[in-house]
């Protein structure tokens, strides 16, 4: 695998509603140029992560919609596997890099949501799960309840544990300019929130966002001796429905993409420094966890409530805030997941930098885990 | 580019109100394996073109759908770029074959469009143009209408040479049984059928049709001596809307593919025995035989009422019916045009088999040319 990142840039991910898509994206793409010292003239393909466009703002096609808007008459097109459509997004950009098509491929999330009604927006969210659960009724917050009441009844884990991941990203959040919310909240304040499908509290869940980020990579060697190079991209699927799983405190996909991952990248857990992963509600972030490796089974809650994934420690989760306290622009989260990590690895990072990272690891989930898309990021010099 | 066809299977196209996506997608795929020799343990990655499942069905995630209901638990991702999304797809198909990450992989197309009322589809599939050719009112007979009067004023191309089309398509089609429509039309239905947006009268327009179709791709070269080779694939873009070209008399992006195409492929358009390109129009036809090399600008259309593309020809276009007379799935048909060159090139296209082509060609268009792809496909023995 030899693909590298050359540049890798976010919007302030919100509600952003005097901003359009075309802005959003216009933004982080000239962002991430600049930085890659590429300009749009040596694009030569792009890769666009969305899921929604089409039934909220009708704009289909947006691959080339974002290719004529960026002045780039390439080879492009739409990715989409629900919220793990950005992550998808790279691994198709990977692909087309690897294939030797390509040479410097542009990858680009974006969702703009909050233009909308938030019941009709979780109603089209559901176009990620099953039949079966949209004609129950179901939404993701009920969906993960239950996931959560398993892992509850089957290790122990407690109200306390999740809101801690809460808190721990609401924290991270408040180092990061470009978050949706940059207030820290209390354990007491998350489990005193109103709740939205119990155990699952207001301040368990992800927020409904808009955001974009953009992503170059290249198969040219970047000249800095400092550079970040992706050493696995790795997608796994699962049903799509929750009733049709053996076990509902694992994403089994999760577990297929990392473990392959890890075996492509040549390096296990212990390796990783930095992980961004798919906190939509914070029983997934200790799920994630564990399906990663990082802890074994039942211990991941414990873990982070005493701390072991903040700041300042060996492994540090979601220090951008996660999608939990940084916001959830669907098909921009695993581009976003990205460019964290890269920045992370290069030090570049500004006032939420950690200390000596080399290996990052990202985790971007769509639906309740029938996709599972894995990268780990190395800093090579 | 070393990537082979190692099967590839269409349902019959048309109104197929008593089967569902998930069984015309099986069907396909079914008949599809069958025919590769491999099973579907086999499979490694999965590409799903599809438009409007999300908008239609409130079905997104089609990647990890089908994978579901395949029982293939792989990588899978949905491809979108409006009417070329079958295209992309094999385009995302064959990049990650040629990355080395994946030796089978299974490209799937589908479209159910018949459940829904024509104008609500129709409207829908404006979500593939400009915002302001919505904001317009125009739909996608206009916006050829448009073209097809600027080619009339330009080249002297007469309603009769684009009857010619419709004439041509439907004759092969009659001899299609997995085809929309079945029955021959002549010159004088089509320029008395009902006008839906002058020039372009009803026996001018595809149809709207549910349909699926699968290809098998592989870099392990068949066993057997003869087999199919996927020599180019091509993509290329454009502005979304009309207004920003300077002539409506080509698809400036099916100019480029094609070019690129022939350059990978090592030939010219002389050296295509049979193409199956994207008639949404019969104008559109037209453009693309000029657009593809065959023709002189101006010529085609002539060429084509004197029956210069017809079965038994040196160059024989749209053998299958084109879409419109076969039909348009719109997300399975980039995907179908690949399983006809294969079957033609290959000698098992049954009653409407060509004799003796060795080189096909498809070209699958998004929109009003806003995103062209082409592969070209080589029979080797």
């Amino acid at each position: 695998m030899k693909v590298y990142l050359r540049g890798a840039a976010t919007t302030k991910f919100g509600e952003l509603w005097n901003i359009s898509p075309r802005t959003l994206v216009g933004n982080a793409v000239n962002d991430a140029l600049t930085q890659s010292g590429l300009n749009s003239k040596d694009i030569q393909a792009i890769f666009v992560g969305n899921m929604l466009s089409g039934a909220l703002g009708n704009q289909e096609h947006l691959g080339a919609f974002f290719a004529e808007e960026l002045g780039m008459i390439v080879p492009a097109m739409r990715v989409e596997g629900a919220c793990a459509s950005g992550g998808l997004a790279m691994h198709a950009g990977v692909l087309a890099a690897l294939s030797g098509s390509y040479e410097n491929v542009l990858v680009v999330g974006v969702e703009k949501m909050t233009d909308y009604q938030p019941e009709e927006v979780a109603s089209l969210l559901m176009g990620a799960g099953s039949e079966a659960e949209r004609e129950a009724g179901a939404t993701f917050p009920a969906l993960y309840a239950l996931i959560a009441r398993a892992h509850m009844e089957k290790y122990g884990t407690t109200e306390e544990e999740m809101a801690a991941v809460s808190v721990k990203n609401h924290y991270h959040a408040s180092l990061n300019s470009h978050a949706h919310f940059t207030s820290p909240v209390t354990i007491k304040k998350v489990l005193r929130s109103p709740v939205v499908a119990s155990p699952l509290k207001l301040l368990d869940c992800s927020p409904i966002s808009d955001g974009a980020a953009a992503v170059v990579i290249s198969t040219v060697k970047p000249k800095s001796k400092k550079h970040v190079a992706i050493v696995a991209s790795s997608v796994s699927t699962d049903t799509l429905g929750l009733s049709e799983r053996h076990d509902l405190t694992t994403l089994q996909s999760a577990v297929r993409a990392s473990s392959n991952a890890y075996e492509i990248a040549g390096i296990g857990p212990k390796d990783v420094d930095v992980a961004e992963v798919h906190d939509c509600f914070t029983i997934a972030e200790i799920i994630a966890m564990e399906d990663l490796g990082f802890f074994p089974r039942g211990i991941a809650g414990k873990s982070i409530l005493e701390g072991e994934t903040r700041i300042g420690k060996k492994l540090v989760v979601n220090i951008s805030g996660g999608l939990k306290a940084s916001g959830h622009p669907v098909g921009a989260t695993g581009v976003k997941q990205i460019v964290e990590t890269y920045q992370q690895l290069l030090g570049i990072a500004g006032p939420k930098q950690i200390q000596g990272a080399r290996v990052g690891l990202t985790h971007n989930v769509g639906g309740s885990g029938a996709t599972a898309v894995i990268h780990i990021l190395a800093l090579q010099s």
